[in-house]
């Protein structure tokens, strides 16, 4: 990936980054104020964006790359396309239409092949319409939202940093700008990632920003949630999401898992569905869209035994890994063995390190090229609270390295938020080396009395008390003790004075041989959108000489289709042998296409090459004669051979399984030369 | 199906029911009212399904079974539960474990292999978010609803047409109820069927009827409609609703798929995926829920050619049909051949016919009973106003007869609406015998004149003018030889007055070719949930003698897993060989478990069986020594034979695939005659 040249063009831009992560690091180290660490880091990441751009533009894949034409074919041979576009189409959702639809089935067998069933993971699906408290535990609700503002005469609705950005910028480059407002604009816009609602609205309210199409006024600043809601039920009552990601579902069926498992940790849970995110503005085709599918695993753990029994296997794999502390130098991504990575403590433990080599090892079996995928760790500022490490497998398209899959080690958070939420023990049982001896203490309830005194809220005082942790239960007996009663305060926000003859703290020892853990979760998750986007990109070609004929070199494994059969001509002759092909490929199970419109044989085998069908068996005149051949191409080199048509089947299903190689057809079977006519 | 004893008792019901067919029939041929033809209609649903219930009643296998024990067991094993159930749950929505997953995908990847790729349809995947003008032609907006009313105070919900039937019933079997309220009560019940909102509100406020639970005033009727709504983008203006079908998907797309086919007819599309309906009170487990997976094809063909290349391959294929005409004469159900019910019109069509046959053959490889299954034809008055033909595939479980494919002749009605609604020729090309000269008709527009005239409307206006038909532009040539202008009403209710120099209307002869049709489509509708929960039902088993130990006789190439590996005890020695042969299945790609936890082999063979595992490899004492060898065990039969260790995977494979019977493995190798013991 380097190159001499290369790198001393972008020598001082790493200068750049190195200098800026090192007064991050120094500010962090002194205690300085948030404020200027934020500030701090948002210099940062601008010189890391120059830096990577810069990289980019001296990429030479990405140089000759040419979008539009890519995007022509994938439309025109309907492999994705925007939906509902006799209506005028939905931006961020796409049809996918035969090809693209076969390419993502494609993909996901080979994900549940390549996963749940090499691990024997528990695969479950789950409800995608998910009532508002599971949301509201998973933190959905209150954070995963954007701030926008709508111009109060038209609706139209921007997202406020983006707004506010784009005027601060306009009003200092203004010609009639004093140095002053310059410098306080420009000390703004580094500090709008970090500043909150009131901080915005002061800012709209000071530079009295309008709406930049209309010139209207504007909303004040709105918390626009990226979930879609909906009401379950016909009360109206039931407030629900679309779920915005498949996890949920997984962790709510924790104890439903843990027992199919036999109460026994680890395990890994599997679940390919959709999800669902409403974007204020979805752009870059397939990489960000309000309607998506997600594959993800949740790997439930003890959290002080993160390492994987299968590591051995995945320790030799090379990668490419763009470590925090690399970033914050402005040095380039390095390859190293994940062995080697989870030695030195860069990868924080063997079982995040194992999936990650796995991904990995995915991406490349269905096409992703190597040089075109590096794993990107994290920084600290960008890493959720609850992750302790992160990494993103990042494909290097048109758009830059977009994220396909992230691996984090999400520690205990959502099931002890779920925990906290439902009073439901989400733990895992783990034995003791030896039992132990340990004092319980719990509230007893006098249910007669209760019942008698509080009448229907008594089940609700009873169900309160019997989650109350160890602290609390020793403030009830102080209590008790002092004033002869307790008052309750329960989740409502209702208090219940309760006296001392309705309760009674209980104090016992008891022998112990198991302890109660709450498991740490490693969470693999794919996008398959992203996943199908970059693979197209990486595998879209052009023949050489003809810019017309473009076509893409998905391996077999996923092409869309396994196999074309084509008649040399419309020679009713061929029809019966077309027939038999067709029915013996359909035995085996491979897809596979018949073209027999009128065409040339050159321009129909092009035809195949733009849906990536990788082998084609041409039925000609020499098929008719005894002992019956036809001819078979490859769509990479478009060399072909001659074969009995009695073998062809079966050579085709040994080389769209992989278990052969073209290259060992080229040794087995006469080349067959005849010049493909194009027109 | 029929058994002498059972008939004698269903004749009297048999009788009562053809005696009212045939009034209905009656009615019908002398143009009876409309009301009175529904009175009579609602009194033969009612005495069919009295003899239904009857019939039912004495089927020994629906007597015999335990739905309470089965459901225990599949939540027990997590087949499948409710959804967010730490939550307390959501009615009408259920997440699957791993082994309903696992079935799930089996049946879906079959259904795949059994429809899409046989058939070579063109699959696709298209958006759950749908736009309101799209369900709007589809006419789900308006029509997919059902009235409820709302208690005033608590918002409790309940469907009208429930409510009034149970407070009118209540009423006349009060004691002090005369005889005429107790009529003008049966009347009403009868009639509710057929009535509008309008006529359901009179009779709330004439009878006063209140909340049942409360007492409370009810809100007047409210249409609620069954789809989930929600906004999409950030606006608020872009109403939404989760699709509550996939079919719209490929209506929208039809343009895209004939392109994709080079304009040919007839082509079959396909679409796996999930749907959602806002039950007003879900029940019955997974047969009426509120997110569910549909697999769907909608097949296109010119309207004037349906018959169908394949049909003779199923011609054969003896099917259970209960015609409409045999559900009016209380006549069971009949065997017939398809080609029989073809030919005699029984079945409107041969495409109709090929699939409901490919739907049978379908629904027993996965394991459904035939003597379990029926086709029913709806009657004319319970089928869509837009379609020809409809038969149900229904399976009987223990709550009747359930519907599980729906197969419809749908004809050109969906392309037809949205071809309407969009203005896009939904139409496909079909060549003429021989070429004709038409008549051409067109209003040319003076843009230049129309664009000074009108400014922004022109465009408005010129659309409009495109889409006028040929009725429409023979009225334009009209006014304006009478007028000298034309006045112009766009959909949004607008008016334009056209002076004649803005307009002309242009005559010319043209010799076609072609023609454009509007194609039919035949559609196969499958609801996967209800076909599991049959296929569930129907091989649900325990053990004779030993009613505990229950199991499900899944075909292998639908079970969740296919095999089971058990050592027979914690023998450290056993471990490496389970290891192979893990190892070994994982590359043949067989999804399996190894059982190595304590208890003794029989009560861990009984948990495989309780998860439908159809093959158990033991490894024991004898696998230690030369020859290794292990045992293969059969879950429905409970034998055993002895097998070599290096054969035993090939033999499990070629037995889940279906390519040997176990029957066959009787006769290879020899029987293992070892006691299973329980406990």
């Amino acid at each position: 990936m380097t190159n001499p040249e290369v790198e001393v063009e972008l020598a001082p831009l790493r200068a750049l980054v190195l200098e800026q992560g090192n007064l991050v690091r120094e500010l962090k180290s002194n205690g300085a104020s948030e404020i200027d660490i934020k500030k701090a880091v948002a210099e940062l990441k601008l010189r890391k964006k120059i830096l990577e751009d810069r990289e980019l533009e001296l990429t030479p894949n990405v140089v000759t790359f040419d979008r539009a034409r890519m995007e022509d074919l994938l439309k025109r041979r309907f492999f994705y396309d925007q939906s509902f576009a006799i209506y005028g189409g939905i931006t961020g959702q796409y049809d996918f239409g035969p090809m693209g639809c076969a390419l993502k089935s494609n993909i996901l067998s080979l994900w549940r092949q390549f996963f749940s069933l090499e691990e024997q993971m528990l695969e479950v699906d789950c409800s995608i319409l998910t009532p508002e408290p599971v949301l509201k535990a998973s933190g959905h609700v209150d954070r995963f939202a954007d701030l926008m503002v709508k111009d109060a005469e038209t609706g139209e609705c921007f997202r406020l940093d983006h707004l506010i950005k784009n005027a601060l910028e306009k009003l200092s480059k203004d010609k009639n700008a004093t140095r002053e407002i310059k410098s306080e604009c420009e000390d703004i816009v580094v500090k709008l990632d970090g500043m909150n609602k009131a901080e915005m609205a002061e800012i709209l309210n000071k530079y009295k920003i309008k709406s930049p199409l209309t010139g209207n006024d504007l909303t004040e600043p709105i918390e626009f949630n990226l979930m879609f809601a909906t009401q379950i039920g016909p009360t109206g009552l039931v407030k629900g999401f679309l779920r915005p990601e498949t996890a949920q579902g997984i962790f709510v069926n924790f104890k439903r898992l843990l027992e199919f498992n036999q109460g026994k940790l680890p395990f890994a849970v599997a679940q390919i569905g959709n999800s669902f995110r409403n974007e204020i503005s979805p752009r870059s085709g397939l990489i960000r869209v309000r309607e998506f599918t997600m594959a993800e695993i949740e790997h439930f753990c003890d959290p002080n035994q993160k390492d994987h029994p299968k590591f051995d296997y995945v320790a030799e794999t090379r990668m490419t890994l763009y470590s925090a502390c690399n970033q914050m130098d402005g040095n380039s991504a390095r390859q190293v063995t994940i062995e080697e990575a989870v030695k030195s403590g860069l990868v924080a433990n063997q079982t995040l390190g194992y999936y990650m080599a796995r991904i990995h090892q995915f991406l490349l079996t269905i096409g992703i090229k190597s040089e075109c995928l590096r794993f990107r760790q994290h920084m600290s500022n960008e890493m959720a609270h609850y992750a302790c490490d992160c990494w993103d497998a990042e494909c290097l398209t048109s758009y830059g390295w977009v994220e396909c899959v992230g691996c984090a080690d999400r520690s205990a958070y959502d099931l002890s938020q779920h925990m906290a939420a439902t009073g439901v023990r989400l733990v895992a049982e783990k034995r003791l080396p030896t039992p132990k001896v340990v004092s319980v203490s719990e509230v007893v309830p006098n249910k007669q009395i209760l019942g008698k005194l509080f009448r229907k809220d008594a089940k609700i005082i009873i169900d309160a008390l019997a989650k109350l942790t160890l602290d609390d239960i020793k403030t009830v007996g102080d209590q008790l003790n002092e004033t002869s009663e307790y008052s309750l305060t329960i989740a409502d926000g209702n208090t219940f004075i309760l006296p001392a003859d309705t309760i009674s703290v209980k104090n016992t020892n008891k022998t112990v041989h198991v302890e109660e853990i709450i498991p740490s979760v490693v969470e693999p998750s794919f996008g398959i959108g992203r996943i199908m986007y970059a693979l197209l990109e990486q595998n879209f070609q052009c023949r050489d000489g003809d810019e017309q004929r473009c076509y893409f070199t998905l391996p077999s494994v996923v092409a869309p289709l396994k196999c074309s059969i084509l008649p040399l001509s419309n020679n009713a002759e061929f029809q019966p042998f077309i027939r038999k092909l067709s029915q013996a490929l359909t035995k085996v199970e491979l897809s596979h296409k018949v073209d027999d419109s009128s065409g040339s044989i050159g321009r129909r085998y092009a035809r195949t090459d733009e849906i990536a069908i990788p082998f084609g068996i041409t039925v000609d005149f020499d098929t008719l004669k005894k002992p019956h051949t036809v001819t078979l191409r490859d769509r990479n080199t478009m060399k072909q051979v001659r074969i009995d048509i009695s073998e062809v089947i079966e050579v085709v299903k040994e080389l769209s399984v992989g278990r052969m190689q073209w290259s060992e057809i080229l040794t087995k079977y006469p080349l067959f030369e005849q010049q493909e006519v194009t027109k």
